[in-house]
């Protein structure tokens, strides 16, 4: 039986380490750190943390996880479920953890993508005990090749003394080549990143570590889960149209050529529909410089506008996922997976000049973001790259729609209830309403730009009477500190951030205004 | 005359462009975009402002005005006060300036100190008209070599296409050569900043450009404003001891050597205080890679403790100034001053790996910091380079004193009034109670470990208290919304942060906890 896996654990000596699942997770004990590859629910490990949470249900056996990002296959509920993660970091993005996570059950550090790694290495956090990492292939010498993703996997591999391997043959071998895994050294012999362009190949293609790390191979058959994000709406193609406007317009004020700058692109439907903006676009030759390649990426190809994209994984919806991993040499040599230290490294950010575009959950009237909880208090999934991006790109743009839940939500509130992103950090607030444009502007200004772009009435009205109350007040940055959650309380209270005597009659009006430009059924919908 | 400044104005056929402020400033017209030198009090420009102020008393005359940092001679307050300040940016520290800008009357776009000169080099924000800049001298082809501080004087010189140059005469001919000045190359031509030590030359000496873009010349002989920093007392030699005991525990562990890694500290009273408290350290071959160099960057130097500092400004008491510039040459090889897009670029704190220490003006119980609004809503001075720090540094340290006016103010509070810094960019809090060491926990393990090492009674209990209530409403980062801003309209309503019931009493034993372990009178005085 091993011979079928020749081409798969090229180092003959190595497969007899092939074994199953559960003698796999034996390799785990309870109080452990598990670094696992996985990052946006590609290249992640199928079989063993299954395994793990077999044992879980039976004895005590918690562990710290780590990952890239998100996992797929309910990797994460099922481990919540058997009770096997005291602590996990440094992203997620599944019902069932984040229940656990905002019950307290679960210890959740919310992390920059960039940093997972850097904190890991300077063992400024428990060391890695072992690594589980998905590979197409071990190569001759031992050297793992990913799959779907990067993520965290290289560093996991090269810092754990111990990895697992899950070879996943479901996972095609066209997919060698396309990585480039580089690692900054430790300081203070760290050198530049020598990555001018968002093709530059600067690692190898395989993860090298010492074989004799490798104590378990499993062989799996299973899929990537695909991508959940749902089509464009008239809000997100509303949204990509005023962006595509605006790029326009920097363009023409020659701020940027027709090709732009490198784009970075968040996880999920708006960033996806965004990018989806540009295929009817004016640009040409576009590059992209982000962490997830999504269905817009392989669209974006096709249609002739993007020259090249770097990511560090590739999360695809069903369909697309048929297309493109059904005959990926056709793009191969337009793309490159890298672990996420790099494609997220401030370094490589600030020298390129990102283009970086990310999704709000709210923002205020000072452009302060939330991407992350709901209420201030509940985590939906995490910061993600975003603050990477955002804090050292060229230009960043947060994205949302105006509203949420028919209306009862304005994702314009007075104050934001977390700031995952501070003003400083947002220089475009775009919404289907609008685009505001933020760079160079006071507090003040912003404000009255962000209302008049990005709010539709009533919430427009409702947040020119809240400022003209803080301005009285004064300062830099006006605030009634009682009221500057009354938005927030009165949803939680009445299930509508409208005032009790104003709704349903607005909220009806609302939906009627926004969905009148598109002509669109869809807004109903929102 | 002019033979005299022969030293000062090497090409000969600029001698001819010396002129008074008066003649100088009529460059300026209404409307302008000025870049004026200057950071942090250090190698401001001291006559043409002046002479700017007088026109705007007699004409309408409002610019934007754009600097490295803060201004020192009351440049601020003199414009503010002609109302010749439109916008100003990105960074300010005086109090009549901020009282403006928190009236609504000057626009004030507080930045990442990094990003300013990009913004103008891509021209994202309207361009330079003018720069004004200080210099010890113009060489033979007409380079301006600055004065004690960079800052962002060259990219305004090479940006802008008039130039009017202030020489001050007090400024010592023996700071030529201090200066590194690198401009990176416009994208997407930018290559790495080739800078691996804090120590490493890789630019000019002055700075370079057309000599014809030179109007005018202004001889001056003021010196730079002192710094306006206070002595060590017992609560901030109690913060640099926890820190010092802090790193001697990191050095232990393994995770730096006894040279530590390159420091960054912010400018004031308590990142002197605490630089001051690795004079008595078990560490050696320090280095600093900062934006500031205080007082104690020298007394390091004498005290043997610290090999070289990179900095854009030098920034000393009246008495250190005497020192110092009197006998410059002892430092000089020591030293090297950049501009502030270098010193703070996100590329070379993340290779680096500084160790980055600011103070907060506030910071909530999930480590969250304000360090500018009082309230919520009033400017104190700006983000300054903070964010280019905070974000980027293998470690992130936050200091402040655990209260103010006299007890009736907590700096810890169950939430900031306003972010500037979010969680996930402070790994370290400390107050003069204790350390707080946030790696790797989650926000409610943050609570606990705040509370309990940085906070004294009987805030203590009313933290706890909050958090208690907080925790039945679950969550990630649990809140209520309701009271999150409670102790901050307490204490503008009643003048302290404390409920009525329980002052003045616990005040005063507040103060007496925190003075006894110090025993020292100086706490009364907190």
């Amino acid at each position: 039986m091993l011979e079928k896996y020749q081409d798969r654990i090229r180092l003959p000596l190595l497969r007899n380490k092939v074994t199953t699942a559960a003698a796999a997770a034996e390799w785990v004990q309870d109080g452990m750190t598990v670094g696992m590859s996985g990052f946006t629910r590609a290249g992640d490990v199928k079989k063993v943390p299954l395994a793990l949470a077999d044992r879980a249900r039976h004895e005590k056996l918690k562990i710290t996880l780590i990952t890239g990002a998100s996992l797929g296959h309910d990797v994460d509920k099922v481990l919540t479920e058997a009770g096997a993660l005291a602590r996990r970091m440094p992203f997620q993005a599944d019902p069932v953890l984040r229940a656990a996570i905002n019950r307290g059950e679960v210890m959740y550090i919310d992390q920059h993508l960039s940093e997972t790694v850097e904190m890991l290495r300077t063992r400024q956090i428990a060391p890695i005990d072992i690594a589980i990492v998905e590979a197409i292939a071990i190569t001759e010498t031992g050297a793992l090749i990913p799959s779907t993703s990067v993520g965290n996997s290289a560093s996991f591999a090269i810092l754990a003394d111990k990895v697992i391997v899950e070879i996943n043959l479901t996972q095609s071998l066209e997919l060698e080549g396309l990585h480039d895994i580089f690692i900054p050294k430790h300081r203070p012999q760290r050198e530049p990143i020598p990555l001018m362009t968002p093709h530059d190949r600067i690692g190898t293609t395989a993860i090298e570590i010492p074989f004799e790390k490798i104590v378990a191979i499993v062989i799996t058959d299973e899929k990537d889960s695909s991508s959940t994000i749902l089509p464009a709406d008239a809000e997100t193609a509303a949204i990509a149209s005023h962006l595509v406007n605006f790029f326009k317009q920097e363009v023409a004020l020659g701020r940027l050529t027709d090709s732009l700058l490198p784009i970075q692109a968040g996880i999920g439907t708006i960033a996806n529909a965004v990018m989806m903006g540009f295929v009817d676009s004016p640009f040409e030759h576009l590059t992209m410089y982000s962490e997830v390649l999504q269905d817009s990426t392989f669209d974006l190809f096709d249609a002739g506008k993007l020259d090249f994209a770097s990511g560090s994984s590739i999360t695809l919806s069903r369909e697309k996922s048929k297309q493109v991993f059904g005959d990926i040499t056709r793009y191969k040599d337009r793309l490159v997976l890298r672990p996420q230290e790099v494609t997220n490294h401030p370094e490589v950010i600030r020298r390129l000049g990102i283009i970086a575009i990310n999704t709000a959950l709210e923002a205020d009237i000072y452009g302060n973001v939330n991407s992350t909880h709901v209420l201030g208090t509940h985590m939906m999934n995490g910061i993600g790259g975003s603050g990477d991006f955002a804090r050292n790109a060229y230009l960043s743009v947060f994205a949302t729609k105006s509203i949420a839940k028919g209306g009862k939500i304005s994702s314009i509130v007075p104050m934001v209830s977390h700031v995952d992103h501070t003003e400083h950090d947002v220089d475009i607030l775009v919404t289907e309403i609008g685009l505001a444009d933020l760079r160079g502007l006071a507090p003040r200004e912003r404000a009255q730009v962000i209302i008049n772009q990005c709010v539709a009435e009533p919430y427009r009205a409702m947040l020119n009477e809240y400022v003209a109350k803080a301005n009285q007040g004064g300062g830099q940055t006006p605030h009634v500190l009682e009221q500057a959650f009354s938005w927030h309380t009165r949803y939680r209270d009445t299930g509508s951030m409208l005032p009790e005597h104003t709704h349903p009659a607005p909220e009806i009006e609302l939906i009627r205004l926004l969905s009148e430009p598109f002509e669109s059924p869809e807004t109903q919908a929102v």
